[in-house]
């Protein structure tokens, strides 16, 4: 087999802006949406107590990805990442395996752009202030992304100070508590879902919020009275409902399927966004790969025009 | 994060023997029906005409294996290989990505491995002589097994006459006709499974039949009433009865699931094997994630032994 580049953490980030990552998963969306890129469902593999591994395919653009991805909560005590893993990219042409790509950094960068996204949809036309509830690798990522859509400045909250410090101080925000995050206009969630950080009193009028943090069955960062009172969005109403943020509401029976649009859909104009000023919106990101196929259209392209080097491997 | 070896195709095919594939896939199969080991169903991932992708997960002995492979059957007209892809192995205790091995060399080994399994399993005692009935990769790996396992001599039958001799010289068999190879005491067919390849006079009392070549959807080599006249066999019910050679049969009504027995089962004394020296028994192969799980244990296993070198790569 031919030899085939290797793209690690520092070439992700190196050949992809927050800038262009906000692009062109805003792209994969449409091209979802529009029916042009398919995604079968995510397959859990569970390992207790560890965590689970996810295998997520995804095709478009002449590629198939096959992101395989550890999502082990406990790791960090041991000093490891929760996120471990790689991304495969094939030709769907040919069938022929054509990089292979950090997990981390696409992870990273995918998930902040989302963020960016949503918020650019769904926030007020006015909304400038940024409020960060919880500041670890994706937080901070969701941070930059939305400082590079021109959003802030922000508070930035994390239980560890130093955590919210940093991120406050490489943008030139400032560090806060839960409650100053929650007044600022389009407010970021990415705990580890373990417990509600936004309650039914929380949600102001006119907010935005992005909830990143739920990403599996029995993980929520808002009580599900809170969620019913917002306007709800979400990437994919499947994962959203049976792993993500919505599934306690909808459980609950407070939350029906028809209440609930797909971001890809408001992107087409297929569904309604924002209808009003004083509206909340809820935005629940489940994490796709179609998000990471995006990601990785970008890599290809950066490295065919000579942008990113790679090491190369042969099997 | 740290460098990882990568297995080439030669480095799989010098580190483990056809001898040591069947023993560590017979071990696989009965760690899997002991509950050891667990396997989340394949995902397909369509790229009409040119095939699909497979997303294949498995776990067990301390590893999680991910397997990325394509089935674009018309590859061989662009002097492409059916098999694609790659085997991403991590640590199932910390999630660590720990190897990435060549996809075709372990395809055809396990999957040439498990027709001998079958084979020493469910063929009658005094079975000897092979047939094989499609001689491309898979059919030579599968011939290849069975030498290992001391059956033969065998007779190879493929539409092409030279891949049949080739095969035939390497292990000092006989090239022939379809007829001869199915009057062998152990047949094994490895066809496209476009159209049949045993009808329902052929299969003859006492004969042991291995299926190999249906692994998805519309594929067949053997009639819908061949089928009905044996005792069945299965590596996965699931996948045998929806994309295998018992789904015509099973949609026909002729065949009903507590009528085929999984080869774990078998294995461990769970379901019986054949019962009568005049039964004819057909095991249906549709290729099990388990088995490159335990060629990869083999693998790694050999890697820390210095039984095999790698190159390696970082991420």
């Amino acid at each position: 087999m031919p030899a085939i580049p290797v793209f690690t953490h520092e070439a992700v980030l190196g050949a992809i802006s927050p800038m262009e990552a906000i692009d062109r998963v805003r792209d994969g969306f449409v091209a979802y949406a529009g029916g042009e890129w398919d995604m079968p469902p995510k397959t859990y593999l569970e390992v207790p107590p560890n965590g689970d591994f996810r295998a997520m395919p995804a095709r478009g653009a002449g590629l198939a990805i096959l992101k395989w991805v550890t999502s082990f909560p406990r790791n960090p005590e041991a000093g490891l990442p929760v996120v471990m893993g790689m991304i495969c990219v094939s030709s769907s042409s040919t069938g022929e395996p054509l990089a292979l790509v950090d997990v981390r950094s696409v992870t990273a960068l995918r998930t902040g752009a989302v963020a960016a996204v949503a918020a650019q949809e769904l926030a007020r036309e006015d909304a400038r202030t940024v409020g960060i509830v919880g500041c670890g690798l994706h937080g901070a990522w969701a941070a930059r992304c939305l400082a590079a859509a021109e959003y802030g400045p922000g508070v930035c909250f994390d239980p560890d100070p130093e955590a919210a410090g940093r991120l406050a101080g490489e943008l030139g925000w400032e560090a806060g508590g839960r409650e100053e995050a929650l007044e600022c206009d389009v407010v970021t969630c990415v705990t580890p879902g373990s417990s509600p950080v936004v309650d039914e009193p929380d949600p102001r009028s006119g907010l935005h919020l992005n909830m990143l943090g739920a990403d599996g069955p029995g993980k929520a960062e808002a009580t599900p009275a809170a969620v019913a009172r917002c306007s709800l969005f979400c990437d994919e109403w499947e994962q959203a409902s049976h792993g993500g943020e919505l599934t306690g509401a909808v459980s609950a029976g407070l939350v029906r399927r028809e209440q609930v649009r797909e971001l890809g859909a408001v992107l087409t104009g297929a569904a309604p966004g924002r209808t009003d000023a004083d509206e909340i919106t809820l935005f629940d990101s489940t994490g796709l790969a179609i998000q990471d196929l995006a990601l990785c259209v970008a890599l290809l392209e950066a490295h065919r025009a000579g942008r990113v080097r790679a090491a190369t491997v042969s099997l």
